[in-house]
């Protein structure tokens, strides 16, 4: 027998390029640790979907078999049930987004094979991807596996900051790069759970157009605000430079996998073309599912529903923060989506607080796994989705406790930082002039 | 407004370089025409679905979602559901792979996501993948995507020649040529009909064995024979240099787009980062679906029906093909699966002939969809799958008067080839000692 656990691949010499750069996400690492029930997981994104009328979901899935088999069970076209990309538009319209037509939309497995088309379709291995300082992790993943050179831009409380947008641009063409497109997340960013202000989408449209930028405006989230209604989509600004990705994954069910781009149709082209090679077709079930659940269900409900939900466990994370973590520890006020983005006191390495973290019974995701050039240790991502408020307020005290031991031990008292989010990487709140990368200064290596 | 329908492509000089080769696929192309009702297509690759119990599948799938919701519809992991896998190793053991571990299955968006991924964790641009000729559509079109070069290696009624790989591999060898694999797919191969036969099997485990050979086996049909028992996989024959490719699109329903790849413990891990990168994880309905499916229906006792359903349309194929065809064609006799392959008497192109068949309403595919390489405008492949025997009896009636049609307008009467499929590029019957193409020198524009 050959043995099952071969010390040496016997295949090493023969991957891609692109294989060897592939690595476990930061998240992904965690997922032995998190489904222990003894730990309070602040780190998974999951959404909330026992909150869902599973019953009712149920028996609309089971009549769509039972009386479309012959639809539901086959395979379908490469760009999607038409009827899905119809609601598609529908839901785009509470976004500002009223000029799309079904044509240019193409249904996905979820945003992230709308994302992994996109940087399929444009970038060769070499190519300069923008993209947030922090970034989803996902998105790094497909970045990396296409070879991609991901440039962080700095946001800060009110996102992606413009002017820096401009300064890697000249940059990067000053280096000769060849810059792609800007990968940005307008609305509850993951994981820096900030969004971008009002005159900064109009800003960063303006610049898309100066320097015939291509944007991805990859939004999730956008329809899960606590406190507004939803912000205009920069495609609604835009219909040529930005091309637009969604989920049901927050809004619906993640299990179903659907997710769209919408493109300028010279490029949607491009994207069926790359999803047939992929897939063939989306699931022609988990389609007919969505399509018929906006069509039958209260959806909008429903998502308010998921919205108070978020809300209450936003609230329970930001008031435990304020009571009990130590000073010089500072994060961001989401006021929708799944995240809160915390600065740890200067010194401190949430990396390699982890271990000490595990062992108290509570779960984050380091910082380090939303940046592709290796920062963000003083970061972690604090996910308020999945816990219950009671979990939630455990679960922050614990962290809190854990944050003080390492204070303790590394008798940085004296060295607090009390900047906000918007001094990302400088004491002085003026990063917005320069390229800056997330501060690395504070690593506890140094 | 900027026109909708732009005529020059403004982000043309913007893509990657793999998006410049895609096109859309022979198959594709049909969508629009097989749909029409008066058409007879004998194009397209469609499971007879409505022969499942749809009733019963319907309920156990609303069982699923009312009862199971936090799981079918949340996230699951990247590798896939284990239950699932489990199952999957019970379905394998069907073919004689008795070895097989969960842990080495990844659960894929059917087997086309398997087969992209196995491509992109191993081929660079420029590598040269050996495949059939002819070879299925689908994965040339994933090989194209990953500008991988592919070398066809000609086959003929026993499946591909293991002379002519061990020629191709030498030839490779002398041109410096990074061979990354060979892709085949031994079981009622499509588009040509043909199986691998049981002594070659084993000459082309050999063969790998003694060039350090990687084997990707492509086995979407390999439950679906006419006759007899399942044959044996190569993966059954060496577990380190076969990668198996398997799929529920056939045997239940390619609507869930459940499949999966069985590989060794690192390549599995490669492409499970590949996977997370490009879907975060496949839908966890459809794959708690098929695991509930194989769990509490008789799925045995289902895909005999399945079978016994196309032997009868392939006794239809065949029995309309012998009554009515004009000389000098020729076809594959197949004993299990979806499809056969019919060459042309010489002289004529069946791309050329394609508006003359739609316009007698009868789609079938153009051969040279199924070669990167342009070849095979003499060969047309015919589905029988999905219609009733009467509609393929009328189509084949249809099909064979457009050949006699053509042969009167070319009047090549007196240049008929009379050679079967084993003589592929050849009319002496000898093409298993040397690597030939498929025969170019009848094409119609010479
Ligand atoms: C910013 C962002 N983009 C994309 C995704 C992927 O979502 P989907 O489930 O639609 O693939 C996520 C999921 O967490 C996300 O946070
Ligand atoms: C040889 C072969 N491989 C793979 C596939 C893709 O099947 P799936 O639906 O599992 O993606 C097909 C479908 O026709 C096929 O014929």
């Amino acid at each position: 027998m050959v043995p099952r656990h071969p010390r040496l691949d016997p295949l090493a010499d023969r991957y891609a390029a692109r294989t060897h750069g592939m690595k476990t996400s930061e998240i992904r690492a965690l997922f032995s640790v998190v489904s222990r029930p003894e730990v309070v997981s602040l780190a998974g994104g999951m959404p909330a979907v026992t909150a869902l009328p599973l019953d009712a979901v149920g028996s609309m899935i089971g009549e769509l078999v039972s009386g479309m088999g012959a639809q539901t069970l086959q395979y379908g076209s490469g760009q999607g049930d038409p009827r899905l990309r119809e609601r598609i538009c529908d839901v785009m319209a509470l976004e500002g987004i009223t000029d799309a037509s079904p044509s240019e939309v193409v249904v996905t497995v979820g945003s992230q094979q709308g994302l992994d088309l996109v940087t399929r379709v444009f970038c060769d291995p070499g190519d300069v991807i923008l993209a947030e300082g922090p970034s989803y992790v996902g998105a790094l993943g497909v970045f990396q596996a296409a070879e991609a050179r991901v440039r962080h831009v700095p946001m800060d409380d009110d996102g992606l900051i413009p002017e820096a947008l401009e300064q890697a641009l000249l940059e990067c063409r000053a280096n000769g790069d060849r810059v792609k497109f800007l990968y940005t997340v307008p609305n509850f960013h993951n994981p820096a759970g900030v969004t971008l202000s009002e005159p900064r989408r109009q800003a960063i449209v303006d610049i898309a157009d100066r320097y015939d930028l291509l944007v991805i405006e990859d939004n999730p989230y956008g329809l899960l605000g606590f406190d507004h209604e939803p912000m205009r989509a920069l495609r609604a600004r835009d219909d040529q430079r930005v091309i637009y990705l969604g989920s049901f994954s927050k809004t619906f069910s993640p299990g179903l996998r659907v997710g769209w781009v919408l493109a300028p149709l010279a490029v949607r082209e491009k994207l069926v073309l790359a999803t047939e090679a992929q897939v063939l077709c989306p699931p022609s079930l988990t389609q007919y599912a969505v399509a018929r659940y906006l069509d039958t269900q209260p959806w909008r409900e429903q998502i308010k529903l998921f919205t108070e939900l978020y809300r209450e466990r936003r609230d329970a994370t930001l008031e435990s923060l304020d009571a009990l973590m130590p000073p010089g520890t500072t994060w961001t006020r989401p006021d929708g989506g799944f995240y809160v983005w915390l600065k740890l006191p200067h010194g401190l390495d949430s990396k390699l607080m982890q271990p000490r973290a595990v062992g108290a019974h509570v779960a984050y995701v380091p910082g380090i796994g939303f940046y592709a050039d290796g920062s963000g240790r003083e970061y972690m991502r604090l996910s308020y989705c999945y816990p219950e408020p009671d979990q939630i307020r455990e679960g922050v005290r614990r962290l809190a406790r854990v944050i003080e031991a390492e204070l303790d031990l590394h008798s940085t008292f004296d060295a607090v930082d009390t900047g906000t989010f918007r001094a990302v990487g400088r004491s002085d709140g003026s990063a917005a002039r320069t390229v800056v990368g997330p501060a690395n200064s504070d690593r506890i290596e140094d």
